[in-house]
């Protein structure tokens, strides 16, 4: 009677274990202090680079001399290695794995604390420091301890313009920021069921925002069709437990569109509850909601009209690009006057692409709003892709009900 | 018998004039300081704010905070005047001005140094520094020295994989980096009547690193054609003069794919010279080269094959990103590799988008190769769209006439 924590390390929760890495990546922040800290061990030895990563996202392409030398070298060590590298332009490390690169019950870390998203296709997937993945660099292997587990079960199905950012938040404003931490979330019941891969990646994505290691769905016929388009074919997983000694249910048929107010994610309130609060700009992206399923939501709404405040959008991927072209949505964006930037990470981390000024107010998409985040003295509200577009049209916050 | 310039500003070449200005612009980096001075005058009066323009093309989005806090001013600034505003996304100001703003026979002013670019539709163009703007902006007029003028007579057809930035890099070099100083240029003769108002914009563009205040063609059906595209009516304008005390011919026939070498946009040689020089990152885009014709002829090299170093292509517009999108030249880039970045500069002026890394080469069809500009310790090459095609696809310097 094992979690799925449990039964992908092999062990019960609280138990302390060496487990060898299915998949590890890093990005052009972490990587360069992984580099360092891999240096710094001095074997030489770098195990398994068919199996790791090196994905440019965070400031990709680079934003100053200092970002490019970085850079420069982190590139020219990939090459070295053999590992998988994408450069910039190929998006969030998040998205780029969750595109065929991690199966089932695989054990993945990043350094990013997001890599819980990928907990979405029933791997293990959590994030780590930069000095534990050059561990993992050098012997291949990590130590865990298995998590306790939290059950979000997940009753009926959304209704009107709730969405699955909306449950993120609902279910972070449950359990707190610190609620889950070092815990495992596992959604499930017939709600989950009904979730499509790119909802259940953003609901995985957010786990850590509770504090938790890692958040899991179980693989299912969703998971199995998702993972056929990228070729691979695999088995689905079978809930062994019933209960958890913890347990959250919400029901999705009663959510309403939801919002993080600055500076807290665990701050949430109806978004009609704020409705008219002037924005600077809304932000539209990341590993939380830059899927195209997230941009055709936003499209449909601005379709045809014209967005009163300036609009980043930032494509999680290069696949996701591609394909909001193909279908006309990167038109309906553009042509609604949204600014679209290089897929990767984009104004998230307050790097480039679209910092905020002193005393401005991003609407974001995405799942971090604390202090200074986007740019110091700037604010920021957590939403959902279609209350993204309700308020870009609006230029202040609205909700995405009167737009349906 | 007079010089185009002469005709527009309707004096004789030495001659000083005050002259009403009928388009004037700033863009994000400029009018920050066309700001302060403008304050500094303390008039409060702001002139013809229906024939202004505030575009933010250099760093948009923000990419820093004290950027995003000097924006958020110049924004504010902007609704106040009620001038013309081109937010993040919009494209580089030079090319949205040459979208339907500026008509032959105008005098344009703009606080950039390539304003030089609308000479191309047979407008004054000369770039100003941001206090004279703001002299502008208070008075609706500025004084003009006349420039005498240099003819650049241009024979034949291009043949071959031959463009126009192989063009602009053969006549900067004729002239040399200050053979132009204070002078206009006119492009006349056949191969100029020829040329597309794509190529036109092109040539005039690179007048200023001659040092020439204005590059100029003369109005003719091209142009009428291309500004009936944007509702304008216009008449062509005739050439009175025969000869020039300063004459450059160039045949057209008779060029090959050119490369100006760091870190001087004079010292050029043919690509074939070149061949086989290691590149870190190709740059395709700016108001030189970033308009549609140059991505579908960078498209037309790189369809079907992939990029081997990392490609970052900048549109010069909204437009410009809308048009590739529709016709497929967008996806053939992302599908090649490339990294799309939002309308703008891009890393043109080393600040977001693209920074180049000490001891790193950049082949760019930008206009300048400075020491530093692109990155500290970094070396430019500049040269044409499908010569940057051919060298992204071998990730050395190569020549575009084995990919014919």
């Amino acid at each position: 009677m094992s979690t799925l924590s449990e039964q992908i390390l092999g062990a019960p929760a609280g138990e302390y274990l060496d487990r060898r890495v299915d998949r590890a990546f890093a990005h052009d922040g972490t990587g360069v202090l992984a580099l360092e800290a891999w240096r710094a061990i001095g074997s030489g030895v770098f195990t398994d680079s068919d199996r790791r990563h090196l994905i440019f996202d965070h400031i990709a392409p680079a934003n100053a001399s200092l970002t490019a030398d970085l850079q420069h070298e982190l590139r020219a060590f990939a090459k070295e290695q053999k590992v998988h590298f994408s450069d910039v332009g190929g998006g969030v490390c998040h998205q780029v794995m969750a595109e065929g690169c991690v199966l089932p019950g695989e054990v993945v870390v990043g350094a990013d604390s997001h890599t819980c998203t990928l907990g979405a296709l029933g791997a293990f997937a959590t994030g780590v420091g930069a000095t534990d993945l050059a561990g993992v660099w050098a012997t291949g292997e990590t130590w865990f301890r298995v998590p306790e587990t939290t059950g979000i079960f997940l009753e009926g199905t959304f209704s009107g313009a709730v969405e699955a950012k909306d449950l993120a938040l609902a279910y972070v404003a449950a359990l707190g920021m610190d609620g889950g931490t070092y815990r495992a979330l596992e959604f499930v019941g017939e709600g989950a069921a009904g979730l499509s891969m790119a909802d259940r990646l953003t609901l995985s994505n957010m786990a850590v925002e509770t504090g938790a290691k890692a958040g899991l769905f179980y693989a299912d016929e969703t998971t199995r069709r998702y993972l056929a388009g990228f070729g691979h074919e695999v088995e689905v997983q079978r809930r062994e437990v019933d209960g958890y000694p913890d347990e959250v249910t919400i029901d999705l048929e009663n959510l309403e569109p939801l919002l993080a107010l600055p500076p807290r994610v665990d701050t949430v309130c109806p978004v009609a509850e704020k409705e008219g609060v002037p924005v600077d700009q809304v932000f539209l992206g990341t590993c939380t909601c830059g899927r195209y399923e997230d941009l055709e939501r936003f499209a449909a709404i601005v379709r045809g009209k014209t967005v009163k405040v300036r609009t980043v959008v930032v494509p999680a991927s290069r696949a996701v690009l591609l394909r909001a072209v193909e279908t006309g949505v990167l038109t309906t964006l553009v042509e609604a006057g949204c600014a679209v930037g290089t897929p990767g990470c984009g104004p998230c981390l307050g790097a480039h692409m679209g910092v905020i000024g002193e005393g401005e107010v991003c609407l974001s998409t995405a799942n971090r709003n604390f202090r200074n985040r986007m740019g110091i003295g700037g604010e920021i509200y957590l939403a959902s892709p279609s209350t993204a577009a309700a308020t870009a049209l609006a230029g202040e916050i609205a909700s995405p009900e009167g737009c349906l």
